[in-house]
């Protein structure tokens, strides 16, 4: 555990500018249904719609001359397969990118459009196919999240809410590895020591709940949730000191309630965010979060990863 | 013609206490298809979801006592019903909508819950439904847009955009009876007259393009449009020479571009905007406004009405 205030400040210096710095919208149209003052940072409008854009660049950034002429890659058909082809492009970096071959198409011609190589692979090989490549090619593996300079450039969004809202209550995060909550929590807890920062994460795969709950790293059975983004089985070994550190508390969030507090997030907030993001409101509607009608909360919306046709999902949904 | 700064500031203090000051957002994503810096303001963010808000508060708050003590009427299934009855209750007035007696029940059961009485009448007879109650009940009509004091509330909009972008180039604005782009030209003009004001009105009810040709008012025939909230015949007599005034070029946008520019905002900004205010991007997506790629382009999102059925329309819709 060696991430520090100084260095997440010195990855919001680098990244500045190329990143968005994402308003603090204040959703006052949502303050009944969640019962606190409603906060929301909206990462679906950071470069290329999720704050992956963040951790991507900084450890870019962080790479020496010599690892930079070498080319990076990384297995991932998400949002940071997305990010990193895009701050490559931007810094003339070459990038590769693994994919499964049940790619959907708009997946695939937005990566190879910001002017990444894609290598095809089976689903399950795609970890190994991309191991292999990075090998023969000689080029620099950046990892999703287990990574201090991922973990600071996510951890500039902390910084920046911080900022814009000085008397932030709380912050609701959306919890897959551990990533974005690992950094976050560091920059939010140097920073004001006050201010709650509690994680989100799917009830069917509450890898960091059962992980806490064991004082170690447990890795849950694999299962499907709405909150697509949010699949990873077992914590990351580097995120989780961080996430047990400077956390306050976890939510498990029924995938019913995941849909309620995505129907709010995009037909009360009017904000297109992904299942992932709306996760925040979820654990809120669901009661897992100890929230006050005057906190100011902040709910961390991760990206806009999501198709009109996804939308159709919300229709049924009451709120 | 008596509105001026002075008013449109005093409207702004007047509100403050009770209406949201929207963000102004930098929707980088979106530069590359306007072919200009991007600015939005996302008025669906506004109180009950659009800017109407604004001028309904500012009305009810220049009326006098006695008048307040008489309670308020308004004929709008639309975006203005909602407003005045919120604004009504936020202040203890008592409010009438006339509602057309095929209004959907999610409008009927909004305006209720904000604490409005309903009369329902047939869509012809409605504002003479309106103009009757008004009289046997001794109520004050509170006009859509053709107003000062209505106009100088919209105005506040424009007050708004400036101070949170001084550098503004150009502010695209929805049209309709001439309510929003009469004040908010107005405040603009004298803020700022370097900053360029055009109007976006639907192609199939082209009053303003057709009125300020002419060099009077002109009613056009009627007809649908997907945006739906712009559909007015001719311009107010009122706002009608602010207009002509205070603005830089006009344009009639095609339903297919209307939905384009729907489809950006919504899918690519990741604001859930109604196609009303998308109408904006329409109108350059067509290439029908003077817009650099330097420019600082403000686009002006009226408001949020929108169901998720309606969104089915953008399937289909190429960018």
């Amino acid at each position: 555990m060696s991430l520090t205030l100084s260095d997440i400040r010195q990855a919001a210096e680098r990244i500045a500018p190329y990143a968005v710095k994402t308003p603090l919208l204040r959703l006052k149209n949502l303050d009944k249904a969640l019962g606190c003052e409603v906060y929301v940072k909206p990462e679906c409008l950071q470069v290329t719609g999720a704050f992956k854009f963040r951790g991507a660049m900084n450890k870019l950034l962080t790479l020496s001359e010599e690892e930079r002429a070498r080319g990076v890659i990384a297995a991932s058909s998400g949002n940071h397969g997305k990010a990193l082809a895009y701050a490559a492009g931007m810094l003339g970096v070459k990038a590769v990118i693994v994919l499964p071959d049940t790619a959907t198409k708009i997946k695939v011609d937005t990566i190879r459009h910001y002017g990444a190589e894609i290598v095809f692979s089976t689903i399950e090989e795609r970890f190994e196919t991309a191991e292999r490549v990075c090998r023969e090619r000689g080029l620099v593996m950046v990892p999703p999240f287990n990574d201090e300079q991922i973990m600071a450039g996510q951890g500039t969004a902390g910084l920046e809410i911080l900022e814009q809202c000085p008397e932030t209550d709380a912050v609701v995060v959306p919890v897959s590895g551990g990533g974005l909550i690992g950094g976050l929590s560091a920059a939010v807890k140097a920073v004001s020591p006050r201010t709650k920062v509690f994680g989100a994460e799917p009830a069917v795969v509450p890898r960091y709940s059962e992980s806490l709950k064991a004082g170690k790293r447990v890795k849950v059975q694999a299962h499907r949730s709405v909150a697509d983004g949010l699949i990873s089985l077992i914590p990351g070994d580097v995120c989780f000191p961080y996430v047990a550190a400077g956390t306050d508390g976890f939510a498990a969030v029924e995938e019913e309630f995941i849909l309620k507090g995505w129907k709010l997030l995009v037909t009360e907030g009017k904000i297109l965010g992904e299942p992932s993001g709306a996760i925040t409101m979820g654990a809120v509607l669901q009661g897992l979060l100890p929230v006050k009608k005057t906190d100011k909360v902040c709910f961390f919306i991760s990206g806009g990863s999501v198709s009109l046709e996804q939308l159709h999902a919300l229709e049924g949904v009451e709120l």
